[in-house]
């Protein structure tokens, strides 16, 4: 085991607890100071880091080059070495992704809503930083960057744990953020890579109540579900995207199929894909088959209902109560006809995952009660759910998504890292 | 054991959690029917409760003396017994509080920041319930009927678990509420009021993710620790409500004496009530004497520190360490002379609950500070803490004040039993 605490390595292997206590102590330190911290210094952290960054790609690339080697030692598969690869384009969007965050507004301090009561007093909301915040996350070490950058430009301290593989590459990229905090003037420990990969300091990390304010995993959904059921602490998570495209009986066919099309084929691995396609039967006979062929063209995979079916028997394989619930996240799909608009919010309710559906309708009424009654933290009208997606709806960038209903639900930007307090302003008042 | 469902008692003692469990499928159902439902209805059934408590007071205030004839058998305390009255005039309030949640607008489907992105498509923001919300309260019968109601209005399915000694009043105030709920047309467990005094309901209770979405406890600090401690469903809880109002170097001593006199003597056993006063030393010594004098005149015990004493040794015992971190709820004030903001608002950070803060001052800039830098739920200028609460802020009520910092903040009313899910508006839009 490795722990380092300010740079220095320390021999004794069992002190994860203490290393882990230091780490929270300085994080709520360093939150104190960062609340109060203006825009201009936060951004300047940001730049300078940036800087850092590109100064420093050549020992960046070495040090992702070690943690490469030894994930290709232990058989890491395709899929795994190439999330953990650093690549000069890769750098860059980092360096890119950092400039755009300075850009946006800063979400700290932020005054709304401010009113004369009837007693006299004038209240209001101040959007203020939640303090603490923990990300874990796989071995993808640009998820450094990103998630460090937006806790700072939030005004929050963090903490991040990064997968084991990617141990090297992450310290690297801390030595860049260290860096870019010194030179702008702010506590190192505003954000802190946790130095070792000893699993231990996971459990420890979900259950530090004092320190940290909100935990957010990053992951796969093994890594959610057990960030979930072990966190004493607040966890924004995002489970699965099982997401759904609805066409209805007043859906215009073409907008149909190019969104069905779109929210299927334009990227498979990714939680805004659709994995359920729900035809109304009223206009399976006209839409289905093209739409089959359409996607057969693509190389997708499809699996159906009875009634889906035989469309297209030999193309189209039987769907299994199972594949309601699975999130694909591949090219295969599941095609079910539904009677109309209930069948199909039953549907979705029931078998998805809350995360973004859409309705392809041009029927006022069946579209304003998909978006009342869906209860997914996105829904949408004649779009493809591939739109869902931070920079697509304007928050500039994104932690993730949440699919949780408490706090923050759909993509959560840098407002979703930050809370509202009261404020109240008088000029002597009192009670009566 | 006393088990009710659908009103048939059952005789199997060993069956709560079979129990608890149909209550959570119900509430499920119901919450699906309710997140529709239109505010004519909602208002409709609040108004036809009113109208049922209104009628049933005899035999409400029967079933109440039969809890109070128990409780005082079982030697419970003055305080409480008065909590567990219902009387002609709590029994009006009752009405009344009914009557003004109708009058309050309906927060659910409140479409807010629809903006049209570079893309096309149309964003914006869809407030929609939470779900079922699950409460848990002590021995005062009219929280059930406040909270019932809450939860109805904002469309949410609720269970409620009030203390065990108030168990006929509410199980006599929820017959009340399904026979409103029956006349509107609406389903019976929209509200379900748990009809055993068996504990281990709450245990369950709190673990019960598949059918409640939140849990809220309101009561006692000890209440509000158990439930934090062993809920796996998210808790908004509110603990200590131990404030702060501090006398600037540059307040107006008169609005000063105004605003600590009404934040410590105005209700001594509520959360907004101030616990600490914290007074800069350039003011202290115009400040104190007339201060003190007014403290005492009203019969509150005061606690210092030995600066503080040195005003009054006779009058003001010795502050503790202690005593910087206890919510009196009581005639008692602790005073500190501080050297200016920069201590005050280190010690409201350190050692007060994020509650409610005040600073009294007519300076710009150290009001702005104070503002921005003490992290709690309300922070006031020139007013007194006592301000803090649903009613005031134009919440119109609240189920409770938030001294968390995910979701929601302060009072929580309608808006904070609520999530807002996003929408997309497209017209055959694509991502490309």
């Amino acid at each position: 085991m490795r722990v380092a605490v300010n740079n220095e390595i320390s021999s004794d292997g069992g002190d994860i607890e203490q290393y882990m206590a230091q780490l929270g102590r300085q994080a709520r330190a360093a939150a104190e100071i960062l609340a109060q911290t203006d825009p201009e210094a936060k951004n300047d952290a940001l730049l300078k880091i940036a800087e850092a960054i590109n100064q420093q790609r050549e020992l960046i690339k070495a040090e992702n080059q070690k943690d490469m080697r030894d994930a290709e030692l232990n058989g890491l598969d395709a899929a795994l070495l190439d999330r953990l690869l650093l690549s000069d384009a890769r750098i860059d969007a980092m360096i890119e992704g950092l400039r755009q965050i300075v850009s946006l507004p800063d979400p700290v301090g932020e005054i709304s809503e401010l009113e004369y009561r009837p007693s006299g007093i004038q209240v209001g909301k101040m959007r203020v930083p939640l303090g603490v915040i923990g990300i874990i996350y796989e071995s993808r070490p640009n998820v450094t960057i990103d998630a460090a950058a937006l806790c700072l430009k939030s005004g929050n301290a963090s903490i991040l744990r990064g997968g084991k593989e990617a141990i090297n590459s992450n310290q690297a990229i801390y030595q860049c953020i260290k860096q870019g905090l010194k030179l702008a003037g702010l506590p190192q420990t505003c954000v802190q890579v946790i130095n070792t990969i000893d699993r231990s300091a996971v459990g420890l990390m979900l259950n530090m109540q004092e320190s940290i304010d909100v935990i957010i995993p990053r992951g796969g959904k093994s890594l959610i579900e057990r960030v979930s059921s072990e966190a004493s602490i607040p966890v924004i998570k995002h489970l699965d995207g099982l997401c759904h495209v609805y066409i209805d009986d007043g859906a215009n066919l073409s907008k149909a199929f190019d969104i069905a099309l779109n929210a299927k084929t334009r990227r498979y691995g990714v939680c805004n894909a659709m994995e359920t396609l729900l035809v109304a039967e009223s206009v399976a006979k006209d839409f289905l088959p093209d739409m089959i062929s359409g996607l057969i063209e693509k190389g997708v995979e499809l699996r159906g209902s009875a009634s889906t079916r035989q469309y297209n028997p030999d193309a189209i394989g039987v769907a299994s109560d199972e594949d309601w619930e699975t999130e694909y996240l591949a090219p295969i799909l599941s095609i079910k006809i539904v009677d109309g608009l209930e069948q199909a919010i039953t549907h979705i309710n029931h078998h998805g995952s809350h995360h973004t559906d859409a309705i392809v309708t041009e029927d006022y009424s069946r579209a304003r009660q998909f978006l009342r009654r869906v209860d997914s933290s996105s829904v949408m009208v004649n779009a493809s759910t591939t739109f869902s997606d931070g920079f697509e709806y304007g928050l500039g960038a994104e932690i993730g998504i949440s699919t949780d209903k408490l706090h923050a639900r759909g993509p959560v930007g840098l407002k979703g890292l930050t809370s509202q307090k009261y404020i109240v302003y008088g000029d002597g008042h009192i009670r009566h």
